[in-house]
């Protein structure tokens, strides 16, 4: 039966799921974000990853604005069906901050420090085009 | 501010965050869980990993019963603060179904595939002992 796959995934009471893009080749995680139906079948279709804006609340095609898109190498489903794993590589930068990885600041013993350097300037990223 | 730390990390409505843990070494991502405040405190003082588990209602320590315990060896913060990267050494198997990852089924053309081997049977993880 064609997509009874998206029945397998558990989706939350919201009709989401937390996916987590992991790089390709390096095995960094990027980011976690959040997929619906809508999001996980077009992704699966363009092999390009494609989230639900929970802020926006549309579809988020990763890279729409600044280029930085994902290519889907592989997708993953855990045990329990509610989450998601993406092997992707990933076209510049993960992160709106201009970082490779979301996950850029680490538990020091008193507070969170910064330790992935900023590699392009958002404003460049994100910035009007003449 | 002792703790203040915990103030950045954004928990949602239910007082919860998604942690993802990935092992040390190979990069693998194991699983994701959720943690409150006190599992992320407990988490943080043992360097062990402690999640909430939301089908019990408690917390719960990671290989409690299994013995498969998590040694937290670093604390990563996204750059929304509302999910959490642990990179841990995995004693034993991350998987309740006794496999070494949660993320064992991959997606073919129609379906998911069990792609990771079963490493030792639940029941003699689980099992009670004599």
């Amino acid at each position: 039966m064609k997509d009874s796959w998206l029945e397998d995934v558990k989706w939350n009471s919201d009709g989401l799921v937390p996916v987590i893009a992991q790089e390709s080749g390096t095995g960094k995680v990027l980011m976690m974000a959040w997929m619906n139906r809508a999001a996980l079948q077009e992704t699966v279709l363009h092999a390009r990853a494609t989230y639900w804006s929970r802020s926006k609340q549309r579809l988020w095609r990763k890279g729409e604005q600044s280029g930085h898109v994902q290519s889907v190498k592989q997708i993953r489903l855990d045990c329990d069906g509610d989450t998601v794993l993406l092997e992707v590589e990933q076209t510049g930068l993960a992160c709106h901050t201009g970082r490779k990885t979301c996950f850029f600041r680490q538990l020091g013993s008193e507070n969170w420090a910064e330790i992935e350097p900023v590699e392009k300037d958002p404003q460049a990223i994100y910035g009007k085009k003449s």
